[in-house]
């Protein structure tokens, strides 16, 4: 415990205040809340996987972006110095590119990696403990998660995930909830939002009739740029990647069409209609909008036939949400998924998800106000320090108000008034209770509405009921 | 995604299922609102710290107990051949000792490490926004902390820590109101607990009067092993560090004393007298027990003499918190420290806090049975899923049961009204609403009641009203 350094985090890393936790724990509480009401049940997994779990799971891209953590004990000691040269020989500062060797040598030192997300997680956990589980398997998870991103605005290392699934069932009534679970957040966060819906199956069916199947990929990855690079930059990278002018043809209507549900649906049945993944589609579709209407939800869900979400593993409906009133990206986003466990040994068992981007949300309340004014309420009531008797004095007092469930606090030290008042602002409490020699000899007790700035001397008997009835109410 | 994995989890780390996460989201949720009711506030820090922040913070032990994370992009690309050689000659596996090279060497690959406890990276915080701070600074975090410790029966590599410390005042009220905190969450919880309190002063003067001030690091760390290995073990230690008889016999009998905390405090205040410190400690620590009769404490509180606390930033006051009917370690501790946050450059701020061992409390819970039931409560209702017409029958039902805050789910899947049963039935549900063809024609459903078996039939206009009377009651 030497020399003084100068303390910082690491990039891309955040510290939360007592300001922001409060924000943060509005957000959490209300999607937790809602969660529960519609039967999602909690589970938590450990912050790091092994390595042999994350990897291959996210692409190659995905995989460079994992944090791994260095086995502990000796890691090096298992690696000979002849391993080191052969594993190291084309990573040299020399050669530009990544090295895979030095992918290798990190492999050799490292186990384990911090979880990228939730959803590999989750599907590793319903294979390890399927014997538990009685399915549909409705669950929520709220943790952390890691990316070795470039940090940059709105991007950050270390962020968390809200996720809610149901796996175990391929009913369209899942689709359904999922929907009325955003409904219902975004109604109680008083965010006007959109809810985008499409099916990967029309996206295949589409790659299909477009004559190349085999690149719904690389089809569906270009298409998910069309908010970012617009429809000319969506073509030039699909005709790079082989689709011919032909079969572009046939998709760019599907990307620009602007119309209702109902006309949206009727144009894509017609295009895909000689592809049976892409009438299936369509069919899912279309009842899961029938349901829609039959639960009636307040706010805007709409077709979006050129949402393509990246993600591979995506097999039916997939959502995004998007803010109304507030520029930014997507805030919520998920899909169905055919088979996310059977890598992990669990073939053919079907769910569907979405995850709430917790702080892009709080970006949003923020940016448009949204906040309760009482999310950020701390404690309501300080007691003040004059001396030790009017501390002892004043001690009953605080049992009583906090035994009603009022936060309440007694300025430890004994300095001057003006500075105890000072931290009754700052920390933005409600009421100032004071007592020194007099209101001690008195038995009374000095209440000074800090939000008012109205004053009342009473009786220290009935002070607590004074408080619980100006702040209960 | 090729091969099939067996999936598991890395040792030392835990899956939480629903019914674990709803025991250790009550124990979150009752320190949290306990925390709050006395006025603390939440922060949290990142997972990741710079691992400058961390080493030489805990300890040769500590530091080799950190995990590393190996540094993202091509972490091995600065070091040469060269290098490597020279770095882990010394560890080879011929040698057996731990390697300092190898030490030397995953510092060149990483800078950051995952948190290890939540003190440190709090003394980092307050040093690092102390601009923002008002102080006195009462803060509470719960997240979780890892480290390589050899996993063992109730020993964790990745596990939480709920803390709760004040900062920036040196008034024994803080003390105080940290053993009202202890008081109450016990107290919810229903675990009969023994307060167990001392203080390091009165360990410096005890080392001063043996005649081993510069020994007091050596004599702390034998004592604090006293419950584990006996009076006579401890002696032997100490003399072994350097102790002779003669100073071992002046702490022999405080060791061995057993009597009131009057007699203790009578005991103690006479061996120290001679020790300025010792006076001080002692001092503190008949205040500190005059606050605590003032205010009326429910739990066993004690002074314990024996009590040492390993950590070596303590300064004053030192807590440990046992349970009475069950045997386990200490299930919370704490201390006053005076300089934890010199080394990021601001002294002399003292603090103290304590933190609740969210683990142990689980078994002590599960062990005493006294999780409250309704902590385990998921949905409260099902919603048969017999066909089209019915579902969308039942569909409204749930969005005004819902309404009222009560969680409900519909079955996803047409399946045999016996497997929707059984699902009921596996997770807890209360109340099964049925409706089938006739149901819908009669505008009734069908209420079983799960947890005695009764069934209703009731217009389906009167279900709501039925469900809501019957569960939030």
């Amino acid at each position: 415990m030497a020399q003084v350094q100068k303390p910082s985090i690491p990039k891309g890393t955040r510290d939360f205040s007592p300001e922001q936790m409060a924000g943060r724990n509005y957000i959490f509480d209300t999607v937790r809340s809602v969660f529960r009401k519609f039967g999602y049940k909690p589970i938590e997994t450990p912050s790091m996987e092994n390595l042999s779990t994350l990897l291959g799971k996210y692409g190659e891209e995905g995989d460079k972006l994992l944090f791994k953590v260095l086995n502990s004990g000796d890691a090096f000691s298992k690696i000979s110095v002849d391993d080191f040269q052969k594993l190291v020989a084309d990573s040299t500062p020399e050669t530009s590119a990544p090295s895979l060797n030095s992918n290798a040598l990190s492999l050799k030192v490292c186990e384990k990696g911090l979880r990228y997300d939730l959803t590999v997680p989750f599907a590793r956990y319903v294979v390890q403990h399927r014997s538990e589980i009685t399915f549909p398997f409705k669950r929520y998870q709220i943790q952390p998660v890691w990316r070795a991103d470039r940090p940059q605005k709105g991007r950050y290392r270390e962020f968390y995930q809200c996720d809610v699934d149901v796996i175990g069932s391929k009913s369209l009534l899942n689709e359904l909830e999922l929907v009325q679970i955003v409904d219902e957040v975004f109604g109680i966060f008083g965010i006007n939002v959109c809810i985008k819906i499409n099916n990967r199956k029309i996206l295949s069916g589409l790659a299909e009739v477009m004559g190349f199947p085999e690149k719904l990929v690389e089809i569906t990855i270009a298409m998910d740029k069309i908010d970012k690079i617009g429809l000319e930059a969506v073509k030039e990278e699909m005709l790079s990647q082989g689709v011919d002018e032909k079969g572009f043809s046939i998709l760019e209507p599907v990307l620009t069409f602007n119309g209702s549900t109902q006309e949206k649906i009727a144009l894509i049945s017609d295009v895909v209609k000689d592809s049976e993944t892409g009438r299936t589609g369509v069919e899912e579709l279309k009842t899961l909008f029938s349901l829609i209407d039959q639960a009636g939800i307040s706010q805007k869900v709409e077709v979006d036939l050129s949402l393509a979400r990246g993600l591979n593993y995506y097999t039916g409906a997939i959502f995004e949400v998007k803010a109304l009133d507030f520029a930014i990206g997507s805030i919520c986003g998920g899909g169905r998924y055919d088979n996310l466990t059977g890598i992990f040994g669990l073939p053919d068992v079907s769910g569907v998800g979405i995850s709430f981007g917790a702080d892009r949300i709080y970006d949003v309340l923020t940016g448009l106000d949204k906040f309760p004014k009482d999310a950020i309420t701390g404690t309501r009531v300080l007691l003040s320090n004059m001396d030790e008797s009017s501390v002892a004095y004043l001690l009953p007092l605080a049992g009583k108000l906090r035994s009603k469930g009022i936060s309440c606090e007694q300025y430890p030290d004994q300095t001057k008034l003006k500075k105890q008042f000072e931290y009754a602002e700052k920390n933005h409490i409600s009421y100032f209770i004071i007592a020194g020699e007099s209101e001690v000899q008195s038995q009374t007790v000095n209440i000074k509405n800090l939000e008012t700035g109205e004053q009342t001397t009473l009786p220290v008997a009935e002070a607590e009921k004074f408080i619980s009835e100006n702040i209960l109410q």
